[in-house]
């Protein structure tokens, strides 16, 4: 997974890239890159800066001459999730910037293609040379090769040509360009920042003063919205799926912004997942608050829950894995308490906000001490009760398995496990970085829920129905049951929305 | 304020350091250092191994080659947080390590001196040469220079003549040394870890196996027990205020722990302020769970405030600043609800698990950047509601009006704050790192809370009073009112349990 | 410049490359990289593995972790000097590795291509992507397009295509390839590493044991003999004008080395500036000993010069700028004095071995602060004298003229300056770094040595005439005066030997 | 060794101090350190400013930033090279800078102090701690333990208590001080730069403008006076055997030096190895030009060696092993050739001038490789001819063995190896880093030359005789043979001027 942001008309884009992406690590912690479009004087003629790095975002761009050198008045940057557990060469560190005949281009991508394969294939037989190994890369050779004269057409070209999940952003000599694929299955914002004098709305009139004073207004995508917030920006709305977004000059003159659209797909195919874990809480994704979603999905769980207090309990004792889960766990005991079962919410696991790449020393006990490091009981909370633990899902069930150790150690009489979301039973193709089936402890146990509760060491095991989690996220108009309200179940249902060539293998090749 | 930690008897001594120092990581970020002691066979004589540098535990110690360097079975670490704005310099990272008549000796040393002027006068007078600016250095040259013939005695002697706050672990070439000044103004910790066929207790059975197979049990030193849990070691009690606890071959062997204690203090005076805020929650100090002692906290504050749920609401929206506040605000929540103010615990702020020490540009808005960095609000929570936000403390207030501020721009009714702490009017000579009287904002304002209230802009301010803190801390035999239940509260009372030479400079002095 | 390097079949072959390349180190300072060619038993495929960075040889691969996985039996690398005053961005580190329809291949150049513009654009039109500046990226996309069906039909048609200046060390899965364009411009040479057991000559046989065991003959090209000496190996032949020399696992069993050629150029054009500075003294290139040429040129000054010792002396006190210069001057002592000039050479000038890329405070003395950190002047043998100076090129002229500065401090009766080699009017087009002809002295005084010298500040200045250079340099068969002998002269006389496209702005392209 | 500098009264005192320790950069690569002395006005008071690190003068002080902290107008420096095998730890990074009774104080020292183990032990029984384990900070002790009143005088205090080798720059909060110890065995200098208005005779006044403009004179004291040259300073005069120098305020008005003088010795010792080996050939010490008596070992050497022309030459081809010996083999062949037998000066040894602390992989070849990254032979010099080569010293016979080896594999008919001075028999206890008794070469073989010739695989080897090094440096006025003309020789004589407290170990306290 990656978190993408551009800005478009910013003095000081990069140092705004740089906040956006710093909101947006959590989306991929690997490495990092910003390429900024600046006019060289001395060239006399536009160029295209770049730093990229692997490691988290305030690892990478380390000080501030950094920011000297980048340059430019529009910038696109990305953080990096790799999927392969080799890590994320050199060479795939994004954004590629590459210079073509229709002058400069760099490019971010979030997703994975579906036909990354084929058309590989096709451009290695014409001659292509690759230097990395993702899929992005295959983006930049089509487009290059379009046979159409504007540069803009050339895009769109390249774009009806590959299919899967693609939320990109694009950096040219004149444009900033968004597109999502048009089953939009990973999220795509646009924001805006108007100079001072021209108030966005009441609240942000309150601040004082802009961080980057302009008599235009600056124009910004990204993953999600928390980039917004954290620049002061403001939400205009998503990128459609399909939808090609162009802003220029005349954007920031007319305040007018153009877009084109990808041929429609028979179905929309958001990624429900961004929901359920992906996603911050305090970030708009989809049109709609995560925070409000998981709320739902935490209500959601309540009903399907069969807890109740035992005999010598007045309540049931909640607790969530933290942070990712507190607001399920929240709405969990909201709604428990609502219809009738007495619930409180309790801290019984605090997370240690200072674990990053932390150094562990390989061997049988690396992961067991990566837990111990990430999260610690609160023995006063947990010593003696029964316990409704509430976590996002389960993918490997290795975490899970030592989490369950380690609240053990702390001597509750009782562990009960809410999971937030259906069985992971199959792998995602779409950017998700879900292990091969084998891998996955649902599909191992054949989806049998008791085997997985014993396995994992609890009292009770309750995972929220498929059923239960489309009710918790938002439909839109025309959306139906049969098409799963227009998001993507895949990894629960199997119901993959678009082809996979070589579906075994594809895994693999993306990096 | 310091992390510090100490293990005897460890194969893997150095590494078993990190992963306690990793734990203790809040209470210091700036540096970090371990030195282990070791036989040097080719030398035939034992030698101190070091390692220190600038930064987050996991950045001083980020390869594997470290810790094969730092060989020897016992070890001492600190995590340092500098006091002084112009952060720590390399001379004062710790441990020290010196050779002296005795042979070699480590130290580390978690507080604040309150007679250094007077010492270090007297030091200098006498030909010792200063190498740090630190205080620590000058207990060193105090065991060094006394006329005492063994060194335990030695070390004895020098903490007699030292005044204010001190935790300290030790560590000679045979000995592990903990020791607390007469007040116990910071914690220390004592705990096991006893090889696998001597099980302590029923939950560390079932851990599959121990880290580090050992035929003889492990002891450690730590200033919080969340460094025990990391390396799944035995809590077993607190050292005692003014008792130096001397660890060696005959303890491993006989399980005996020999003490000395210093002359008994007028009375105790441990920092409060642990409970309220330093410590993680996770953690016993002073012989008490902190997430307890901050449930209290934050059910004093809600008895204490007046907030009733107005015409428009059906329950008072309570959030917490995370995370330090969440314990408070869920004690606040239930207390209410148990005494008939409905209220509910909200997400209404979402805080960055990847801020660090992230690169921000010098200027006007850099600490709001920072704000920025590390909060987000959840808007659908926040807007058109009136919220009760719990917070810790306020120092400065700048921090707070910042986070108030964002609060706006999420559009809530009104914003109600309430502080688990009472107005901070006076500096801490012992430790904590306050600054002077002059940057307070509580003593700005003369303690007039209506002024600061207008000051951050809210509608209402609640500081938890004195007599609730108190309320709220466990209460030790034979410990009354009088003496504040032993504990300092100088920087809300400006009680001084013990004088300090020079208070008006002295914070300079301490690096 | 660059020096390049290739290996195949030596276990070890990162590590040996790197002593290649330690041992060309001359050749360019400011990057350097490795690519290996390793079986990936996981993958089931060949992998390149590459290492490349920014710095000298040593500061790119610091320790023996990097070779741990530089793993593969064949590789190739590069030392790299940059044309341009930005320095070499990342993008232009070589050797560059790319995948395409044949499988992996990278190449590294020594050179400059003349019809790079020609190229570019036409690969631009047909849709090719740039991700770095330089010409070299231009050879990859030539090969990957070409019709032909065996890769080495694809680099051969590849290498038809471009014109000028082309040493270059190509790797595939397969083969390491080595080839010269037709004209031989920069040199490249062939050489052996036998097994112990079958010996190479008698010399060889002396080394107790080989640095890496193996019992088959391991292959080795570097642009410079001295890097066949450091790995112990053997200098077979050079790479001829115009050839594609192709080792494969037939080579290693047979001793057959495999060649195909390029179309014949109407004259070689062997940059004869190599002998005069570039290349080492202990090195073979062009299939002659430097250090013999170089001899023959300060023979050849030695004769053009008119200095005689003036009445106050015995003999002429020459002095070389070390160590470029030392071989000439000996030869020019030597051959004074067998024609009856009594001259002896002296160490007037001492160079620190220490200098690299010191970090020079920038503004107006920076430039002088270099010459005194490289050169510092040896007062009693200079004070007083009338001394010859043997230097082998004026460029700029500003760092002779700051020789000469620092020269005069140390009160030499006078300084008569001799150059190896003839005025340079012209930039050169085929890879030596010259700069555009307005900041060459020789062109900026319209080649008149009078004012050349007075802008030095010397009492005399000899420079060596073009034919007493082309005298020096050995002539092969059938190689005439009006040839040149087979040399590139261009920055000399002018004679470009092979078509430049836009010349005047070509050496901006180059990067 | 060391080479340490220091400047008073310099407007960017750093930054020349960084130039010093450049051009001494052949005294020491291990790690390098700069302390300042500045008044900070903040906190109105001198501050000392420090930077230190392990690596060359310029990987240490590798930024602008640096210099922009290390402000102020004095500062002292050194470059160390670690006597012991395990290298220089940070502690023992000099100079040392502390703060005592008297104000802060700095130190830097080259020597080694024979009585370090009697003084070490009386300060560690009166209760000092030491922080490193060199000698040096032994010194700081005593300065700061003084009993006298002024600084000044508890400098002298301090130095009339220590024995063996010191030459010491010390900077205080108003002096610089340079001192020797009375026997003067290691080099210290003085020099003064000038503001430019008032001239320092007639060649300085070339100089277009100063580096720094200042209107009074800056003092400076090096090891060597090549640290003048660099930064167009002048040499005033040695410190003399047994001086201390105070230069303040005063100095830089009235132009006059301060001196005290240590009690007298019973004869001088000056280390007669720095003009064999360690001083470069540009630099004054002792009063001599290092060039001057290196030219006469030479010229020694050639008639102590009985070598002539065989039947099939008509002269001796002399190398010399570069640049160490340059000069030597200079005079050799200069004295060859005036009394008769004729002698030539070839380049048959090439020195590679990127070897800096190159990474090798550890294992058998690793010396091998290290003396084959050094030097490379030019083949057609060497084949077929008797060379003599002219080396300065040798020490344990590896690198001498294998630069036979590697002379060898060029196959030159004979070799005959001339030494520039007499074996080395016996440990230098003065600050030369040689091994102990049984690891030089010499002294395993009891002074048989024979055996060693055969061991080095030489046709012939000839060593300087002591007597003819003694003739070849300068005598001053007094000094007669039986005090060895004022020279230390122990390491060829065993004759050493100052006894050494348990000699035998002391090897191993000296850093």
């Amino acid at each position: 997974m990656c978190g993408i942001f551009g800005i478009y008309n910013s003095p000081g884009a990069s140092l705004q890239t740089f906040y956006g992406l710093h909101a947006l690590q959590h989306r991929g912690q690997e490495a990092a890159g910003i390429v900024t479009s600046d006019f060289d004087a001395e060239k006399d003629r536009r160029v295209f800066r770049i730093h990229k790095g692997l490691g988290l975002v305030n690892e990478v761009f380390r000080n501030e001459e950094i920011f000297q050198k980048l340059s430019g008045a529009s910038a696109i940057g990305q953080n990096r999730y790799s999927t392969t557990g080799s890590g994320t060469s050199l060479q795939n560190i994004q954004p590629f910037a590459v210079n073509y005949k229709s002058g400069n281009l760099a490019l971010t991508h979030n997703g994975n293609l579906s036909n990354q394969r084929t058309i590989r294939q096709k451009l290695r037989d014409d001659g292509v040379i690759f230097q990395a190994t993702s899929d992005t890369e295959l983006i930049l050779h089509l487009i290059a090769r379009s046979k159409a004269e504007s540069q803009l057409e050339q895009i769109r070209d390249a774009l009806t040509q590959i299919q899967g999940a693609f939320s990109l952003v694009i950096l040219t000599d004149t444009h900033l360009i968004a597109a999502r694929d048009p089953q939009g299955f990973r999220p795509l914002s646009l924001g805006i920042k108007k100079p001072p004098g021209k108030k966005i709305g009441k609240t942000t009139g309150k601040l004082s003063k802009p961080l980057v004073p302009a008599e235009t207004p600056e124009y910004i995508v990204a993953s999600e919205t928390c980039a917004f917030d954290i620049i002061s920006a403001k939400y205009l709305r998503e990128v459609e799926p399909g939808e090609i977004v162009f802003i220029d000059r005349n954007t920031i003159e007319t305040g007018h912004i153009t877009s084109s659209f990808l041929p429609k797909a028979p179905r929309k195919a958001r990624c429900i997942f961004e929901f359920v874990y992906f996603s911050r809480p305090d970030s708009t994704v989809f049109g709609e608050s995560v925070d409000k979603v998981r709320r739902k999905i935490g209500k959601g769980l309540s009903h399907e829950s069969k807890l109740k207090p035992d005999a010598t309990e007045s309540y049931l004792t909640v607790i969530s894995v933290p942070d990712s889960s507190n607001t399920a766990a929240l709405g969990f005991v909201t709604e428990s308490n609502k219809f009738g079962t007495p619930a409180r919410l309790e801290l019984g696991l605090i997370r240690n906000h200072y674990v990053g790449r932390t150094f562990i020393q390989p061997g049988d006990h690396a992961r067991e001490i990566k837990v111990r490091s990430k999260y610690n009981t609160v023995r006063g909370v947990l010593k003696g009760r029964r316990i409704v633990v509430v976590d996002d899902s389960i993918v490997r069930g290795t975490t899970s398995k030592l989490l369950v150790k380690l609240l053990h150690e702390a001597a509750p009489k009782e562990i009960h496990l809410c999971i937030s979301s259906p069985p992971i039973m199959n792998p995602c193709f779409y950017g998700m970085d879900f292990p091969t089936k084998d891998k996955l402890i649902a599909h191992q146990f054949g989806g049998n829920i008791e085997k997985i509760k014993d396995f994992l060491g609890v009292e009770s095991l309750q995972y929220l129905s498929l059923k239960g989690l489309l009710q918790s996220v938002p439909h839109h108009a025309g959306e139906t049951e049969s098409d799963e309200y227009g998001y993507c179940t895949a990894c629960f249902s199997g119901h993959y929305p678009v082809p996979v060539d070589n579906a075994t293998t594809v895994k693999e090749e993306n990096d």
